[in-house]
């Protein structure tokens, strides 16, 4: 009897030490560390170097860090001429497979436990550099690099706007980097795990996740969450629009559920306290954010029991678009953050674990068949 | 007790009508065909046609096939530009995965049962043009675009060289083609899976392949197979370097053993015949054939009794050789036959038997820490 392992569902394709999820309790740690810590009292670049490292950096390790980072934004004019020359319509995450594969032969740096984690820092501030300027082409903006700054963040922002970016923005934006850097083998950490045990290189390793990502069944449900909010337009629209969408079930109430939660989403806590500070000064997101509120209690009212609740991507849209992004970034956003996390998993299985991903196909086809000439058939 | 899926060898992660194998045997089929046959007797365009629809193609169907590829050459101008502006030492695979990144923000086609297989052909098409392209940039030349023709092999040969390309270059070019065309689900095959589960686009799911096959471990063989010949030198050197570098265990017989077959790969003495076919007017090709042949029995001699025999990366590279294409283009020209064999895969996963891919990794790292400030670390 052999049995087709669907969907890899409780396969257990590697050992980690970074992230840990408890599922029923609504805990997500990285490295022992508490999400709601890291986000209330880290940075992102104190998180690089967690991950890549394996502790918390002390000031001296902290300082590298951002030196690194604030040293390695540039990117190969191949990667700016090509991100600028696609059509503005261009999808955002194919843009960054493109520029990720430019990179990727430019670059083809092999693997090297001396070097592995300098080519993750400069990996990490050459996205910062991708995902600013497909932003900035697709709004018909010129090229910017990313200045250096204290903040990958602030780098990041200012990189991507052409307007002064405020303390609280650059907070948000710390957070949900924080808040999207891992969540263990998904899809898209999972297709570059596979290229990793190719020993590929890492940009390559980079545009299988992102590959992956780019799937509306992965990457893409911050911007379906979001989308549902502008659908219903006003607060006082969301008992009918989901007695009728949802109740009835004409649709899937997005940004809610997850195969490994049970509970509520840890990071759903936290991006929705982020979309209740960043609504103060800005009535758009105030309407978008009471309008969720709502549908919030109305989801859990109608599923809670079932153990389907809030996931991470439910409010962080709302964040997004308060930092000023449109709903067309929101996957890339996620990218930004992620790549940490998929290099820090790669390093771990191709230093620690390594071996060849090479899973089987049940053969179910036919026999043996004689060839027939093609005027015979 | 918990038990992690190392390389996820023997994890069953899908079913198969495509690609029979028996290692013990050394047999090998796509969709109960063998091999041998459809190298003898079959075409690729008969091959692209079964492996999407599951038959033989009749007259009609075949001209169809025909007629479509000839159509969807063109590839938009971006890739173009992509590919001539990169540095020509620029890795090939890394040029491809840019080409097929810009060709997802392009075309960025959504999975329909009604469109796939259509879409498949384009993608098959408009590889031979990036392959061609690639090959092309790296040596200087100017673009040129396959033009229509009755083979798949001649336009992507015409296109690839400025000179006229003999009946026997087409017919071994076009064996070449549906040798490496499919064999299961190694890496490559594995990642763009992945993609595929998450609803990815097709030329997303052939970027993450191409990221997979990328590496050294995978798609890497047939150069470094070839790169060997090349050491040795000459037939008289053959023994020596066997003795110094095989015998004394400096070096891995390149081109011999595969985890699957414990016998002669099928597809390797196929090679071989093509190899001494296309030897007889160009003797540099009968000099590494005759290096092949006596090291090709030195390592039976050796290794024969372990199960480990030459495989398909074993000849290969000397029938790419006897083509005109340098050892750097070797994997692009795996990728470029492989294209059929990813495409099958993906659409027989997702029309027939889709799950989003999620497995787990086991969490062993530190229970809940405190966080500390930096300055206390």
């Amino acid at each position: 009897m052999v049995e087709i392992s669907r969907g890899l569902e409780d396969v257990l394709i590697k050992t980690t030490s970074l992230t840990f999820i408890d599922g029923h309790h609504g805990v997500l740690r990285y490295r022992g560390y508490d999400i709601n810590d890291l986000v209330e009292h880290s940075s992102y670049e104190e998180l690089i170097y967690l991950m890549l490292y394996g502790e918390l950096p002390n000031r001296k390790q902290l300082n590298e860090v951002k030196a690194k980072l604030n040293e390695n934004y540039e990117v190969p004019e191949q990667v700016i001429n090509a991100i600028y020359s696609l059509p503005r319509n261009c999808d955002a995450i194919g843009i960054m497979e493109s520029a990720f594969g430019i990179m990727a032969s430019v670059y083809n740096p092999k693997w090297d436990k001396e070097k592995d984690r300098d080519n993750a820092i400069q990996i990490i501030a050459k996205t910062a550099t991708v995902v600013a300027n497909v932003f900035r082409a697709k709004e018909g903006l010129k090229p910017k690099m990313p200045s250096p700054s204290q903040s990958y963040a602030k780098s990041f922002l200012e990189a991507s706007f052409d307007r002064k970016v405020g303390e609280k923005e650059i907070k948000a934006m710390d957070a949900a980097l924080i808040l999207y850097t891992d969540h263990e083998v998904p899809a898209s950490t999972t297709a570059g795990l596979v290229a990793s045990s190719t020993f590929s290189d890492m940009y390559s390793c980079i545009v299988a996740a992102l590959a992956a990502l780019k799937g509306p069944l992965h990457g893409g449900a911050a911007e379906e969450a979001f989308k549902q909010f502008v659908e219903i337009g006003s607060p006082d629209k969301v008992d009918e629009w989901f007695k009728i969408n949802i109740v009835e079930g004409r649709k899937r109430l997005m940004g809610f559920g997850h195969r490994v939660y049970k509970t509520y989403d840890p990071r759903a806590k936290i991006f929705k306290k982020l979309a209740q500070q960043l609504s103060q000064e800005n009535p758009e997101i105030k309407k978008y954010l009471e309008i969720a509120e709502r549908l919030e209690k109305l989801g859990i009212e109608t599923f809670g029991s079932k153990g389907i609740y809030p996931n991470t991507d439910f409010y962080s849209g709302i964040v997004f678009n308060g930092l000023g992004f449109p709903i067309y970034m929101y996957t890339a956003l996620f990218a930004l953050s992620r790549t940490l996390g998929w290099l820090a998993h790669f390093i771990e299985y191709v230093e620690e674990q390594h071996r060849l991903i090479r899973p089987r196909a049940l053969y179910v086809g036919p026999e043996y068949k004689h060839y027939v000439p093609v005027d015979k058939r």
